[in-house]
């Protein structure tokens, strides 16, 4: 289905997934008037079921309980990119899926989505070759230069479902640890940093890009982003909109990159969402970029993505969420909690936002 | 009761009222992993209901459901003053209730309130006289000067509880129209200007107070609030702050001031909540008054409140919503909806606050 015209305040967005950006967009949907309808395997104490107008349980596959809350809604949308293809299509032969399910199928899948940047869209990635056995294991290994990085094509996030080849010797355990799922092995680039853009891209194909962010990881887990990023000259907005034209895309994408020494881009991956290296935008004082994606898949007109501050965003993960009080007293310095009760290692509990002169 | 220390994330506050205010209060708990329980005699599709955790429907003067709300709270605090003295006492006795009942009391009676502001807390208000009957209010006239207003001590607000007597020959149908009403008299004041300023006070006493707020109304309804003002000298803060450390007050406080042409300030009145003039600091690059009432009651250290933006809020009211299309197209505009489904003449919609460098 496609929107005919921008919905009301007062209308349904649909929305897949339950965790802290589904409950970023729920408060940024509250605050135009847009009413969010919540659909997860989770609870009610769910960060996004906490603060959205409706909320269903269901598991994604569910595909009855899918085409009720879908009939629901005006619009669907989604805060991950592992939603099964038949929900996805049930979906959007119901009301209008944003982004579609089209670029839900690029991004869920590594090679899928490193074929379609460097092959339709034309931008380049990591040399990468499809993994089906050990002995393709070994001839990519050469092929890509003798170091690689082997991942799995579908469902990783924060480093899981990955191992680093150095040399023909890893490769054995590698395959141990991944062999049971389809792969891909992707060229070792010794970048000199991360970087990645936010854009939105509107129902009429207007875009709304924000500054490059520069991304610190710690174990796998993105831990600050800074923009904007020192030498920000365009490049990465001008390739990530090159993607998101092909993808026809509506709402907000991130690109990630590795930035080479000689300052090559090569794409790393997409996320069809809000992202965690978008957060900054939020204390940045301009729109940020949940009302950014939710105004998208609405129809509205994009706001400004043109930061008025430097900001630095810092992950609280864990226990570092027990600072809370801490960070309450310094001084420019914006709190972001995601109300989930336990603070278990690694789980991703909020984030703080520190504002500078730019 | 007392709070003995900050309220962890995962707290619930507790809220009576579920407007608007109480709407962006939940939002802003929200952000700091603090959830929101909404007392209030409306519906759950009413503004604040619809993005709380927790929502009861109860006549304010039911004291029994106030009193099984305000056990499932961690703290109290309101949205609006005319919560009956009874449940605030009640409230008060349970759980820490903030700003506290004896604040309560001083705002919801207008003569009370510039008694209070005027003799105990020693700032300047306009020349006043308690009526109780028509003779009252014949000697009030002269000793006021001539002209004033006749205004009803409780529950008025928007103007309305409102009569302007502009001389002998008005007093009669004044009286017609509010005489059956505990009144008091106020001088007419030929101000230059209305202005007004927010300031939170922490539980610790420590003050954040914004910039001096000019004031437009049409129809006796705020149209249009525009910070920081020109000519802000500073000297509102230092009275507002002056009346709330009497009032030993903790949360954020609204004071409206007349502006005179010599410059002098007259306090109109003091609202002990979130105000509508107070709107345009979402927008300001600061901790906004909705945060800054929340980390107060919850016992949180208070954030900037120095702005870094000039903003000036505009009210939409009825059918102005109706351009929500012609508003998202607008640089520099933020818009916030209130999730009102029906657009009544009078009715406070949403605003729009629309920022210029300082």
């Amino acid at each position: 289905m496609t929107l005919e015209a921008p919905l009301p305040p007062g209308s349904t967005i649909g929305i897949f997934g339950s965790g802290q950006l589904g409950r970023m967009l729920s408060l940024a949907a509250a605050r135009l008037g847009l009413k969010t309808h919540i659909y997860a395997p989770t609870d009610s104490e769910s960060p996004a079921a906490q603060v959205s107008d409706y909320f269903t349980t269901g598991a994604y596959d569910d595909l009855g309980a899918v085409t009720k809350f879908v009939s629901q809604c005006d619009v669907i949308t989604y805060e991950f990119e592992n939603i099964p293809a038949a929900t996805a299509k049930v979906a959007s032969e119901i009301k209008p899926l944003r982004p579609s399910a089209h670029c839900l199928d690029v991004a869920q899948d590594r090679l899928t989505e490193k074929t379609f940047i460097s092959e339709t869209a034309g931008v380049a990635v990591a040399p990468f070759n499809s993994i089906s056995s050990e002995y393709d294991l070994r001839r990519a290994l050469k092929r890509l230069g003798g170091a690689c990085v082997l991942k799995t094509r579908r469902f990783g996030y924060d480093g899981k479902g990955q191992a680093l080849i150095r040399n023909e010797n890893d490769i054995t355990e590698a395959w141990k640890k991944l062999g049971e799922h389809e792969l891909i092995a992707e060229a070792f680039i010794p970048f000199v940093r991360e970087v990645s853009v936010i854009c939105a891209r509107g129902a009429d194909g207007t875009i709304a890009a924000y500054p490059l962010v520069e991304n610190d990881h710690q174990n796998h887990i993105l831990h600050t982003s800074t923009a904007p990023a020192a030498r920000d000259i365009g490049t990465a907005q001008s390739l990530a909109i090159q993607i998101m034209e092909k993808l026809d895309y509506v709402g907000v994408m991130a690109t990630e990159f590795f930035e080479l020494e000689d300052g090559t881009l090569l794409v790393n991956e997409i996320a069809p969402r809000v992202h965690n290296s978008g957060h900054w935008t939020q204390n940045a004082g301009c729109i940020d970029q949940f009302e950014q994606h939710i105004r998208a898949v609405a129809g509205w007109p994009l706001g400004s993505s043109t930061p008025t501050h430097s900001v630095t965003m810092t992950n609280l993960i864990g226990e570092d969420v027990k600072n809370w009080l801490l960070l309450a007293n310094q001084a420019e310095t914006y709190i972001h909690l995601y109300g989930k009760a336990e603070a278990r290692e690694g789980r991703k509990m909020g984030h703080v936002n520190r504002l500078s002169p730019l």
